[in-house]
C-alpha cells in the first residue's frame, strides 16, 4: 500500500536517478527503494531521510561528502566500486557548483596566512593519525611500483630513487626542497645521494618530526628542515625539488613559485615538480576543497607550463604516474580500513567516513584519469648536465632489484 | 694611412660589434677590419660591402641570412662554431623584427591552399637533392641514438622503433599517421608491428616516392599513402601518429588539428605528436619563415597543450631530445658538406649556401637549447591500455642492440 510518504520520496528518487543516468548502483531512503533498480548493480546508496535527499539534489557533491560522513547516506557493497560507477557518468557538475567553487577558491586563497591555515587543516591532524596507515617512512605522495607487486614500502623507496635518478644528483651537490612532508625524501637524497638538502614545510608538526629524523640518523648536518613558506627560498642551488607541494600553490601563485624557482637555481640548475595534475583546468570537487584540501589546485600541463616558460626552464621529461597513485591509495585504504577502529577512537566516526570517503574517491579518480599524477623533470637554459637518454632511469642494478622487490609486504 | 671611407667601413663596424656585444668573431667589412679584434676568435664574418653592413645594421636577421646566401657574406673558421658564439649572446631581436615577424606570418598563413604552397617550397625541392645527404630511409626528422656513436642509419631506425614502442603498438590496429614525409615510418610500423597505416601527405613528390616504396617492398596493402591535407583525416583509428609535422600547423590551427586527432582516435585511442618546440613561446627566425620554412611554428608545450585539453587527451609521456636533434644535423651537415659539389651543381652555390646556414644554424639552436625536440605520448580519456611503466623502452633486446650498433656507418 503507498502512502504520500511513499509517493513523495519515490519521485524524488526518480529526480536523483535522472540526474546520475543509469549507473549500476541501486538507490533508496529510508524505506523506500527506487522503482526500477537498474541490473547488476555494484552496490546500495542509503539515504536516511528525505531530507538529505533533497540535499543531494540541490548540491550533490557536498552533500554526498557531508553525507557520507555524518552516517545519513551510507553505501552497501564496495565502496571504491560504487564510486567508480558513479564518477564514470558523472563528469560535469552543473553551472550553480560551479559558481560556488569559485566562491571558495576565493575565501581559500593562498596568501602567506592562508597557506599557513590550509595546510594546518590537513597536515597538522597529528602524525601518529598518518602512522596508522601510511608507510613507515611516513611518504603521502604517489609512490612508483616497478613492478604492481612490489608493495608499498618498496614503492615509496623506488619513488624516492627515482625522483634522485631523474635528476642525476651527485656527491656535494645543493638541494633544496619546497614542500618536504616528514622528511623522507630529504633524508633519502642526503643518505643515499650525498648531497646538502635545504627543506621547506610551513606544517609544525611536520617539520618536528623531520628534524628529530634527521638527528636521529645523524643527517642533521646535511639536511636542515627550516619552517617557513616557500615562497622564502632564496639560493643558489644546484637543485630544486618539490614533490606534492604544486597541488597547494593555487594558480594565481604560480608565477611566484616561477620566480622562487628562478632564484633558487638560476641558469644552470635543474628542477623537479611532481604533482597531481588534470588532463585540461578543472578546479577540485567543492567537497574535497571544503573538508580535505582547503586551497588546493590541480594544474594541467599547459597551466603547469606558465611556472616554466616564463624562465625559460627547458623541460626534459614528463612522466604520467596516474596509474601508480591509484595502487598507491589502494595500499592506504587497506591499511586505513585495517586501522578503522583506531582512527575512529581517536577522531570520531564522522571523521572516520570522511577520510574513507576521501581516499576510495581519489583511487577512482586516478583510474579514471580525472586525475593524473605528473612528474616533470627541467633545466635551466645554460644547464649542460642533460642525460643522453633516460635508459639510466631503468638499466641499472638497483631497479632490476626491483623485480626481488616482490614481496608479501603491502 | 686613414681614408674616409675607412672612417665609415670602421664606424659602421663598430656599430655592428655593439649590437653583437663582445663575441668572439673577428668583424671585417671590404679590405678594412674592426680596430679591436676580441681575443680568441673562433672565426671570422667577412662582409663585402658597406651595403651589405649597412643591411645587417639594420635587419640583422635576413641580412645575414640572404647575405651568406649570396656570397656578400662569408665565414672564415667552422660555421657551426661561428654561429653559436653569434647566437650564445644574441637571444633578443628588437621590437622591429618582431613587428615583421608577426606579418611574415600572417602572409604564410596556413590555410589549405597556403600549407600546400608552403610545404611544396621545402618538401618538393626534389627528392634526389634529399637523398644526397639525408639517411637511406629518406627519415628527415631529428634521429635516437641509443649511444652518441650508433650512425645516422641505426639512429633512424631505433627513432621509428621508439616510436612504435612508446605507442605499444598491437598487430592487426589501424594507425593514421598525418604528415608522412617518404614514408619510412609507415613502412617501418607496417613492417615491424603488422599494424595498417593509412599515411597523409601534401607533398607530391613525397607521395609518388612513398607509393613506390610500398609497392616495390609488398606493402602496398598494407599501407595507404594519401595524397591530401591532414585535416581531411577521418576516421576510426586506433592510433594517430604524427612526426615532424606540426611545425607547419600554425598555431592558428592547433584547435583544427585537436579536432582532426579526435575524430580520428576518439576516447579510446592512443595518439603520439614529434615536433620541434621552444621553452617558451617565440617565432622562428624571420630568415628561416621567409627562406626555409613557410609558415612554420615550433610550438611551448603549453601551446601545444591547447591541441590536446580541450579533448581532455591525457599525456602519458613528454621527452625532450634536442640534443639528438643537434647530432642528427651534425650528420647531416658532414653528409651535406659532403656532396657540396653535386648540391651545387644541380641547385647552383646560392643555394648550396642558403642550405648549409640553415643546417648549421639548426644544430647551434638544438645545442643551445633555442629549439627543442619535444616527443609527446597522449591517449583518450576512455583508453585503458596504457603501460604500467617506461622500462620496456629500455629493457628490450632490440634496444640493447643498440650497443652492438656502434658502427663505422654515419
Amino acid at each position: 500500500m503507498s502512502t504520500s510518504e511513499d509517493i513523495v520520496a519515490r519521485a524524488m528518487l526518480q529526480g536523483l536517478r535522472k540526474s546520475l543516468g543509469p549507473v549500476p548502483v541501486r538507490l533508496q531512503v529510508g524505506s523506500t527503494t527506487e522503482p526500477n533498480v537498474p541490473p547488476e548493480c555494484v552496490g546500495s546508496i542509503r539515504i536516511a531521510d528525505r531530507r538529505t535527499l533533497a540535499s543531494l539534489l540541490i548540491a550533490p557533491e557536498t552533500a554526498f561528502g557531508d553525507g557520507f560522513s555524518s552516517g545519513a547516506i551510507r553505501v552497501d557493497g564496495d565502496l571504491v566500486a560504487v564510486l567508480e560507477a558513479l564518477y564514470s557518468r558523472h563528469s560535469k557538475y552543473p553551472a550553480a557548483l560551479r559558481m560556488l567553487s569559485r566562491w571558495l577558491a576565493w575565501t581559500q586563497g593562498n596568501t602567506f596566512a592562508g597557506s599557513r591555515r590550509n595546510i594546518h587543516h590537513h597536515y597538522d591532524l597529528s602524525n601518529e593519525f598518518y602512522k596508522l596507515w601510511l608507510d613507515q617512512q611516513m611518504v603521502y605522495t604517489c609512490a612508483y611500483f616497478p613492478d604492481a607487486r612490489v608493495g608499498l614500502e618498496n614503492a615509496q623507496r623506488a619513488k624516492m630513487d627515482l625522483v634522485c635518478r631523474k635528476l642525476c644528483l651527485k656527491p656535494g651537490e645543493t638541494v633544496v626542497e619546497a614542500g618536504c612532508g616528514w622528511g623522507s625524501l630529504a633524508l633519502h637524497m642526503a643518505r643515499n645521494y650525498g648531497v646538502r638538502v635545504t627543506a621547506f614545510n610551513i606544517s609544525h608538526e611536520q617539520i618536528a618530526y623531520a628534524r628529530e629524523r634527521a638527528w636521529r640518523e645523524g643527517l642533521a648536518d646535511r639536511v636542515e628542515f627550516i619552517e617557513d613558506d616557500y615562497r622564502n627560498v632564496s639560493g643558489p642551488y644546484d637543485v630544486f625539488v618539490s614533490v606534492g607541494m604544486l597541488e597547494h600553490v593555487g594558480l594565481r601563485n604560480f608565477d611566484r613559485l616561477g620566480e622562487t624557482i628562478y632564484r633558487a637555481i638560476g641558469e644552470k640548475g635543474r628542477g623537479f615538480l611532481h604533482f597531481i595534475g588534470r588532463d585540461r583546468p578543472t578546479e577540485f570537487s567543492v567537497w574535497i576543497r571544503k573538508r580535505i584540501f582547503p586551497g588546493a589546485y590541480a594544474p594541467s600541463i599547459g597551466e603547469a607550463m606558465s611556472i616554466l616558460e616564463p624562465h625559460r626552464f627547458s623541460v626534459l621529461d614528463i612522466e604520467n604516474l596516474r596509474q601508480h597513485y591509484a595502487l598507491t591509495l589502494e595500499h592506504w585504504l587497506g591499511r586505513f580500513d585495517r586501522a578503522y577502529e583506531a582512527v575512529v577512537q581517536k577522531f570520531g566516526s564522522e571523521f572516520a567516513r570522511m577520510w574513507r570517503l576521501y581516499l576510495a574517491g581519489s583511487i577512482v579518480g586516478f583510474r579514471l584519469g580525472t586525475l593524473q599524477l605528473f612528474q616533470v623533470v627541467f633545466a635551466g637554459r645554460e644547464c649542460r648536465q642533460i642525460p643522453w637518454t633516460r635508459a639510466h632511469l631503468y638499466n641499472d642494478d638497483e631497479q632490476q632489484l626491483g623485480k626481488s622487490w616482490i614481496s608479501a609486504t603491502s
